[in-house]
């Protein structure tokens, strides 16, 4: 078969820092799918984006090429306003979890699609999984009639779905050409625009357990992939929000289920509540119910009754104890003094190394394992207090955790001042 | 087996841009060449490499570990001086041809080790074999012995000389990566250092019908591989040469070692000759032969009888007649006036398309396709007088080479001054 292009012109293109054109990209994303954009051919392109950049018509255009690969979905029959939320990863973010029956209190349909957690920020389908009982495959099917039922479904993204960005991701990983905001940004949108959701919330997270290490960064993100929303007619907006320390006193799997069910019961963190709740006012304003209160629903148990049928639609027992790591050791304070810093990324890691998370994505992940932290940055602690309990089935474990928590917790003179910096950045919107 | 380094953290670093470490350098090429590192992250190395670049240091290792990844040779053993020439490619340049036998003449050896032509630009193993009998590979025994015999070998470059660069330039040519100097010219170098040559002399063209476009991309290539030379304790310099016009009147196989032996017979073309000595007497003063004179070695026939000898020692027949295209065509002047233009590039891909070049590298190539120049920049023409004739055994060709020549041939008013461009523009030394 004769090609209408040709994959080093594209390559130059974009390496001599051209736009490139609409029939460029569609042809470019199309061979590659197909196989006749080699994977190395792919990898310069990226690169060449990577560093020359997309301008925001090409990034558009990448993105409805991806979408164009696989199959769009649809919740028109619903009869419902339907609101989804993408967050870019953070350590200790269960906020999903929680958010998603919450919305469905107001009969807002909540089709939350996800993919497996690869690294150290973890994956809500490996935190569910933790509950006996629950999966995480659905057929298309059966995620319609649990939206229509339920009104809330959190489940594994169908490979249908822009396969085009399934091919470009795994490709991207092992090519140094992750970073490239118009990439990073194509491929949340495309599988998003291609779901079928009517609005969108994007928490983008900033610090060092985030993938953005910068509040630059991040907005430009953000404003990326609000645009890309905007364009597509998906109502999108974006919250900035921080990820310098982990969110909630959690990082891993049954652990964060046990802090989500908290929330649910009307308690939990503070700072998972407030971030909740900021999350459903956005998806809900975005859907059409201002008036929600869902602070009200977390308080009087309707949020967690729409948790309970979420989680018994897809097996789960939500009454069934969660599952322990079967052993434990306690991370205890040097000295006197305040909590200056709990450093995300170190916790994230020291998670991950407990076996909260995988290396590659055949790897098993432990339900068990995982990090509680006893204070926040801002507390007061006395030499010897337990700062962080260690959570795997593993021992041999404990060393390597240990090793990544290095430098990542800091205790302070009680006269230095320590302002915890705040949860929510700013707010992004078209 | 555990490996020193991670392919993503070294394109990272190039990306980012950083200095890539000596250890980075040697590990990277030799995993590439175990296969350790994959097509793919080599290219997006490249890419990064080709926007970000190398610094002097960073390109002399690079070229350092590709020599690394194969065997070198040596001519120590001939004692006699060496002297090699490398040129970039151009059109119709077959300088080689006279001017191994050339300077043979003087007691110099000149090992002329090749690859094939792919492209417009055309190989001088390719000419070669249009002599009946004579071939192209010799065993490194049979060239050795050549060397003492005759002085002059222009033969295959064994598979066993910078084998990571054979690997990588393959790459490079399908992920839009030729065009980084830092990669042309390690590329070029590893090669050349590896054969064990101890002077050098490069011909770095400039021009449409060259690689490099533009004089300042020609210099910082020349300076590049003239640094490299001398850090590898290689006498090296290069002179730029004029690549907008074809170089003499022949473009194609048999056609140009046709012009080679008018050369060599003390004829030929003003452009040919000039070129030819200039570069003899590089490669003779860089051999340490500084009063030898080459122009009274083409006039008196030593340099005919050197060509002949080094020929036949290849199995050549040097008396044979050599093979005509079966089917001719003629281009003709439109107009009366002035040659202004006779596009190097131009006449080069008509060449190519009419049979002297190869788009693949296991295509063959026709002995007696090619183009012949009636004229030069600066001639006066009156209508209809014959400014090309076209060589072909195929003719359902001539009209995709006639397409080629659209806008390639100028003919200006006649009162309009024409200024031929210098052949030689410069010449670079360490």
């Amino acid at each position: 078969m004769s090609e209408a292009f040709d994959a080093v012109d594209v390559i130059v293109a974009k390496r001599d820092g051209h736009r490139l054109t609409d029939g460029q990209i569609d042809w470019v994303i199309d061979a590659y799918t197909r196989g006749v954009v080699a994977d190395e051919q792919m990898s310069a392109l990226n690169m060449a984006i990577l560093l020359n950049g997309m301008d925001r018509a090409e990034i558009a255009r990448w993105t409805a090429a991806m979408i164009a690969s696989g199959e769009r979905m649809s919740f028109a029959h619903l009869g419902r306003p339907t609101a989804d939320k993408h967050s870019t990863g953070g350590v200790g973010d269960k906020i999903t979890l929680p958010l998603a029956p919450l919305v469905a209190v107001f009969g807002v349909a909540v089709p939350q699609l996800s993919g497996r957690g690869l690294g150290h920020t973890g994956g809500t389908l490996d935190k569910l999984e933790s509950i006996p009982g629950w999966r995480a495959a659905l057929s298309n099917e059966e995620m319609m009639r649990q939206l229509a039922d339920v009104g809330a479904v959190i489940c594994q993204a169908g490979s249908g779905l822009a396969p085009a960005d399934r091919k470009l991701y795994a490709l991207r990983d092992v090519t140094g050409t992750v970073e490239a905001i118009p990439l990073i940004a194509s491929s949340i949108m495309s599988k998003k625009i291609a779901e079928g959701t009517g609005a969108l919330v994007l928490d983008v997270k900033v610090g060092t357990g985030a993938f953005m290490k910068t509040e630059e960064r991040a907005r430009e993100l953000a404003r990326t992939m609000v645009e890309l929303g905007a364009d597509a007619g998906v109502t999108t907006v974006a919250l900035l929000t921080d990820m310098s320390t982990p969110l909630g006193l959690t990082a891993g799997n049954a652990l964060e289920v046990r802090e989500s069910v908290e929330v649910l019961a009307g308690g939990g963190p503070a700072d998972v509540v407030e971030l909740t709740l900021a999350l459903a006012r956005e998806m809900l304003d975005a859907a059409g119910r201002p008036d929600a209160d869902p602070a009200a629903a977390l308080a009087d148990g309707r949020a967690m009754d729409a948790w309970r049928r979420m989680i018994q639609a897809q097996g789960g027992d939500a009454d069934a104890p969660l599952p322990w790591a079967t052993e434990t050791e306690q991370v205890l304070a040097e000295r006197d003094g305040v909590v200056s810093t709990l450093d995300a990324y170190a916790v994230g890691i020291a998670a991950w190394r407990l076996g909260a998370g995988r290396a590659r994505k055949e790897d098993p992940v432990q339900a068990g394992a995982g990090v509680q932290l006893h204070v926040r940055p801002g507390d007061t602690v006395r030499a010897g207090q337990p700062i962080l309990t260690l959570h795997t089935d593993t021992p041999d474990r404990f060393a390597r955790a240990r090793d990544a928590l290095v430098g990542g917790i800091e205790v302070v003179d009680p006269t230095t001042p320590v302002t915890p910096r705040p949860l929510i950045l700013d707010r992004v919107t078209p």
